[in-house]
């Protein structure tokens, strides 16, 4: 495993997209190296992006978290969310209608384009089923998970509207060796259950990496798929969905890929980064 | 779809399994006509066998649960539940150290053979995870999920032992309309995790089946696998189970399977019973 | 259900996506209206592309068939296919070193950049597996089952590189009621058997789409997701697709989807197009 | 890992199932000790089983092979296949009618009781495919691959009969590096295709099991489930059946599981051996 310095590997790119939890920040707060990292990149003006999949925050909130944890430079517009894909997928296609939510009231604020039309889905009044439009899948937090996911399996077994999982992520870390089960993870129960087709929004999926493409190039910057370095810390979301964007990959080693389990993972998943690094760190 | 009466099938058979619930019993009572069934199978000399996807309660518990409704003549020995598959395998298996479960403490005594080996899996201490030597999942009741699901998870990235599903019944209904996510459900949420294979025991497998065949030839019958009728209500356990096992099956209406999608459900699963009837009253 | 005429439709768009195989041809030839609708969109202004989960043929090629066909008025540059995405991400991420190809040679002079890199699958000498840049999945015709899928699962166990599959379709209709395992289902297969993850292009996923929109908006349209509405026959890849993307969707039941299952499958699958019809013959 | 000797374990068991391939030979013939522990079996009065997932040959076939290579003392009576199961199911369950299979004529003639009811699966007209009851998939070899698996796709959308898999393994080893695509894995195929469920026979499912050891203590022995030892190199067939049937098992690093793969394995699919021996060479 040939271990590279992330310093000789940036100048390459003209720009650089970011994962945030376990390459920016990790559940102890900020992962040394972070602002030199973001003030190197302003030095030699390469832009970036922090492509996250989370829909329980909206950009700006996403950006005050990382003032308060001590950066600065990452600025609402620099960050793109699962959420926001989520959002305008029911902008383009869903008009009409209730929106059942699952996940906390905060989450429905920041990600549902029209709050008012959204409640909680455990509000659901089965008589009148059919008046709900939609069901979005936001945040893991916010409810009782056997009253919700119990109202959210017998709602859709009564109705056949689009299903919206707004974060794919099956589960994330919350201490050093334990995780949570995340909303994908919550999702993809019921999905089972009910047999449908839900439509999920994040990595490992392109429409992200597109978003934050064209947003670069509506700005004035002319780049191609492979003038990109996508920097993540999962095979399965950040290199997976890099690699098949046409992006060139760094897999970094502070998150949920180790040093001792990175080899064994990308040989066992066929999943192959362009490159490894340690961290983000510039050493 | 050829709709046959139970009593012109019940005769060329030499024993009968029924599944309980949806079959004998459901959410509102009794099912119409068990007593008239049980009472005939009793003048006409053939055995039978309630065969159910349960880890909640013992034998004698349900045989009781029969008598409170008003039913006379199932009794302990005549239930085979997938509990006791489980308790089965523990007794061969598992020999030392604490087994964690998830479920009631109810379900804990009924099942677990040595009751006070057994801690509820939230209590487990991480510290001391490698006391653990078996875990094993009986009931969706009994705990918070939110913080025994994450224990679970938690715990199952610490230790490698093996892990037993007690009930494999994804969903089981509530009320008319309703269902509620079964300890299978739950069980394969964690398994889908954790990428590992846990253990389960209950319909389709065929060791409830052997287990009751067994029982009745050392009772003294001379039963070949195709002299049982297995009654069910659902496809993908009581008939796909009874016909991989040999046995012959009907498929009643009165559960999970219904007049309405019961063609719809055996084409597109290619799990067909030998027999359609409506349900086990003797008209 | 509610079928819905096309031409009712048409003008509500933008611009107009279309299917191929099961929306404007199918094993018989061409479906009955498809020159008048191609012609009323030109007449109305209104442009359109032809989406196609196909990697055995070029633009050009796929355009001259449907001219063989009788038909007038779709070019090259109307025709995006499946295979387009894979040469692209070729291009992107694999530079140096031998392509080891499944499907026929002309597929793999069509598709792939530099014809000259490319060897089929069965020439991989073993001793030398680690020239290989990457294995693409091309075509289900041009080669011997047997060992062709022997010797690529051999390959992939020795080798860890990139796998590309330029079709996901699992079938394609060869007669009224006869199917052919296409390129996914291959694919998929040797993908079960090695336990990696490979990168498919092709509908549902929302590369094809974008790059339909990105050039349509780069010849001086100023299309939203939403002025768009792309029309097919199957509902996990056109209709899953489009809904994806955001664009509005017509299910026509001329292929994979008949008057007969159409709700069923909606039901079943939780895939629900915007509006159904029953051709794109305008009315 | 702890690595044992199998002759410090034998001694503590009172039957012993063996694993064919992979345990006693391999593609290069016999695995060196196996004459040496069959003869201490028998002098030690332990009965023993081979238990093989192989539906292409019968047990008297299976004994002779054995004898070629050289090995004296395993008898057809030894042998326990995994085609017998699926005999046994036809015999029970399937009475009437033409049976289509996918294998050798020579498969069909071992495995099919009556053999003048069968036929080649691509010999099924279409025109009265109604003949046929029941589907059987006895052999990957026998047939060109593209036409049989397509007519077999076919046959399947025609009628919903019962489909039996006389063989689960997905792949067998032909030489050192090299696997072949076994029966398992073209149903597999074919049942992701068509989307039903196939009845499925060979370990890990518990029928062999329970064959063998009824078959001993019809015999005269008095065995419980946990008097036997189930040896065996693959962990999800042999080992994950043998736990799960409550016998003890021992994993032996001479065929799929080596010595430098086997914690791994153990780890990451929680499939866990009482032991782990090198071989069953007695040392």
């Amino acid at each position: 495993m040939d271990i590279r310095n992330i310093r000789d590997i940036l100048p390459a790119y003209k720009a650089i997209f970011f994962d945030s939890y376990g390459v920016l920040k990790n559940h102890r707060g900020l992962i040394p190296g972070v602002q030199n990292t973001i003030d190197y990149l302003k030095d030699i003006s390469v832009p970036f992006r922090v492509l996250t999949n989370d829909a329980s925050r909206s950009q700006k909130s996403q950006s005050e978290r990382f003032k308060e944890l001590g950066i600065q430079g990452i600025e609402p517009y620099h960050v793109v969310t699962s959420g926001m894909m989520a959002r305008q997928y029911l902008k383009y296609k869903v008009k009409e209608g209730l929106i059942a939510y699952i996940g906390t009231e905060q989450a429905a604020e920041f990600i549902l384009d029209d709050y008012k039309r959204a409640i909680p889905i455990v509000e659901v009044d089965f008589e009148n089923a059919e008046d709900i439009s939609a069901i979005v899948f936001l945040d893991d937090e916010g409810y009782d998970w056997r009253t919700t996911i119990n109202h959210t399996i017998n709602t859709l077994r009564r109705v056949n509207v689009p299903v919206i999982v707004a974060n794919t992520d099956q589960i994330y870390p919350v201490a050093k060796n334990d995780v949570s089960l995340a909303t994908g993870g919550i999702a993809q129960l019921a999905e089972s259950v009910v047999r449908r087709r839900f439509m999920k929004f994040g990595k490992p999926d392109s429409q992200m990496f597109s978003y934050a493409l064209d947003d670069l190039n509506g700005q004035g910057y002319n780049l191609e798929r492979n003038d990109i370095l996508m920097i993540g810390d999962t095979l399965h979301t950040d290199i997976l969905g890099g690699n098949k964007f046409g992006a060139r990959t760094a897999l970094v080693l502070t998150g949920n890929t180790t040093e001792k389990n990175a080899q064994l993972l990308i040989d066992s998943t066929g999943v192959v980064p362009d490159y490894i690094c340690t961290s983000i760190l510039l050493e």
